[in-house]
């Protein structure tokens, strides 16, 4: 199941809006078929290994990430696949939370007489699954934010100077991390201070993130580098009502997509903005800032994994701060994570927080 | 050797002005004595070693963290001691800074006709002993700051509520380090908003390490834990020269030291505070903050080792900094610090940083 399981994490950004998974075809106590979801989310996993395995399945146990597809969609259900092709036994590290699936693959399996297995690393499934979960519960994306900062989380001199806080190995595992979410997700302020580019680079994936900016008036440099790469790489901006229709236009032009989202009247609706994108197909999103993003999605409870980098350097408390203000008089309404991992990553340090379950 | 760093690091926070070395004593394959420096400096690491070996000394290998003293202070030269006990061969990790052993405890050695060997674990030792060494050849301590902040490098929320942003465990291995250091630093701010009492509770030590609150115009409170304690734990005040005669009378009533030191005009200065500390006789000191105290030491590039506690609660940009500003324009102006441990703590992170050697 492990194996599985990490074979299904290699879909990961690459197939929403269909779940990442993973199976594992064995017989006799030989692996004799792997398959992940395939870029674009088809293939399934399960045909993919079926296929491997070819006539070595009949008979064979087969070990998935999540419990088989039972409806027919773009494909054929894979609990169908299985039973056709002869399989003993399925072993299942969780069941579906999709009301189309949940708990009618395994029925079917079981009236075609294969033993079921599951809950097998079923926490390490929850996680892995927990961006298609959200979207099919909540109807929103897992929302990792990352954010590299000084000693004293700041993102930048008083003077705007940010270039760079951490070294070239931190800013090498985010394109990683990029890579493994569908879409990498910037405030407007920044994408007009650091006029990014969000895509990956030198990772060898066959499917970019979708970049997506937010900015509520649309006020983004129709020069700069995301403008000039929208063909190429998908670029979703959300924008406010009041956004100018000549602006609208101008961004279609480039080749962007534009979506119209809520807004508090002062800056767009987190939670809508996030409901936006789950309707859009996405399951995992990045977040790398800015500090006013990432404090309306905290101030919502919307951040489900925190990364923090952090550099050997201290800029001092008039430096710009990592995230804005969240307007908390008591420590007992701040938002809480838990410590998950603590590594070094070249001169900086790395460390993951995931969502307290208080 | 190994063993003699560690058994010299039981020294450290108790044996200020004096190093804390350790030695250990081998006859053919087996350890004979052990000793460390005691509290208060004295007896030395040698004698004791030496006192635990007894005849069993003659013809030995002495294993010392630092180069055996050649000089009578208040008590007669280790060097002497170890040709006395009929020692053959004396390795050191590291040669002494003080003017008056540097050579000279390896020279009386060699005289003796003992075989003396040098520079083993020598980057190890040169760290045991860094605030020895600083002391001797700047005339400050080595200074720890050591911060414990939310995940966005805050110590408060904007309503001043600090208590508690780490752990009962992180609390606790605080403790810990105040107990290796000679004495504990806080700024005046901190002693009023806190009323901290400062000194180490449950660690089985036998010599608590001095208090030290650095507060211009001696504005703290007379009848706070600190006013309370200071005939039970020596308490030290840095003040300036605008300092009230009546709080000067009053705190030296209580049994305060009163210290005083330059003044820029706007805060004192914190070269001139680590001086008067040195010559004190301080080798090691742990700054517990505030922002402001933190910042003039950054700005003085006077911080050796940076301590880190980060908790998994984010504050956000309206509660107070932990670091106060620190003027750098360029991000290459600003101190750097070099990654040396990064643990879990309960369920902070903590992270140690050492002064880069730029």
């Amino acid at each position: 199941m492990s194996l599985a399981l990490s074979l299904g994490r290699r879909g990961q950004g690459q197939c929403w809006p269909n779940p990442a998974v993973g199976c594992v075809i064995v017989k006799d106590g030989r692996i004799v078929g792997r398959g992940w979801t395939q870029p674009g989310g088809r293939p399934h996993a399960e045909p993919e290994a079926l296929a491997r395995a070819g006539a070595l399945a009949r008979g064979a146990t087969a070990y998935v990430s999540l419990e088989p597809c039972a409806h027919f969609g773009k494909t054929p259900p894979c609990a169908q696949a299985l039973i056709d092709a002869g399989v003993k036994r399925v072993v299942a590290a969780i069941e579906d939370s999709d009301s189309r699936v949940s708990g009618h693959g395994f029925a079917m399996l079981r009236d075609a007489g294969i033993e079921v297995t599951t809950g097998i690393c079923a926490d390490e499934a929850a996680r892995d699954h927990a961006g298609f979960f959200l979207k099919t519960e909540q109807g929103r994306p897992f929302v990792t934010l990352k954010l590299a900062n000084s000693f004293d989380g700041r993102i930048a001199t008083a003077t705007g100077e940010s270039k760079w806080i951490t070294g070239p190995d931190a800013r090498r595992a985010v394109h990683a991390m990029r890579a493994r979410h569908d879409a990498v997700i910037v405030g407007g302020g920044t994408a007009r201070a650091d006029d990014p580019s969000l895509t990956v680079r030198d990772m060898g994936i066959s499917r970019q993130p979708v970049r997506v900016v937010i900015s509520r008036h649309l006020d983004l440099p129709l020069m700069g580098q995301l403008a000039r790469t929208a063909k190429d790489v998908p670029l979703w901006i959300c924008h406010g009502s009041g956004a100018d229709a000549d602006r609208l236009r101008a961004w279609e032009g480039v080749g962007a997509t534009l979506i119209h989202c809520a807004s508090d009247g002062l800056q767009l609706e987190a939670a809508d903005v996030l409901q936006q994108l789950g309707q859009a197909g996405l399951t995992r999103v990045f977040c790398e800032g800015g500090s006013g993003l990432a404090a309306s999605l905290l101030k919502q409870d919307l951040v489900d994994e925190l990364i923090g980098f952090t550099a050997g350097v201290v800029i001092g408390g008039d430096g710009l701060s990592s995230i804005g203000s969240l307007g908390h008089e008591a420590l007992a309404d701040a938002p809480r994570f838990d410590l998950i991992e603590q590594t070094q990553i070249g001169p900086d340090l790395l460390h993951r927080w995931a969502r307290s379950l208080r």
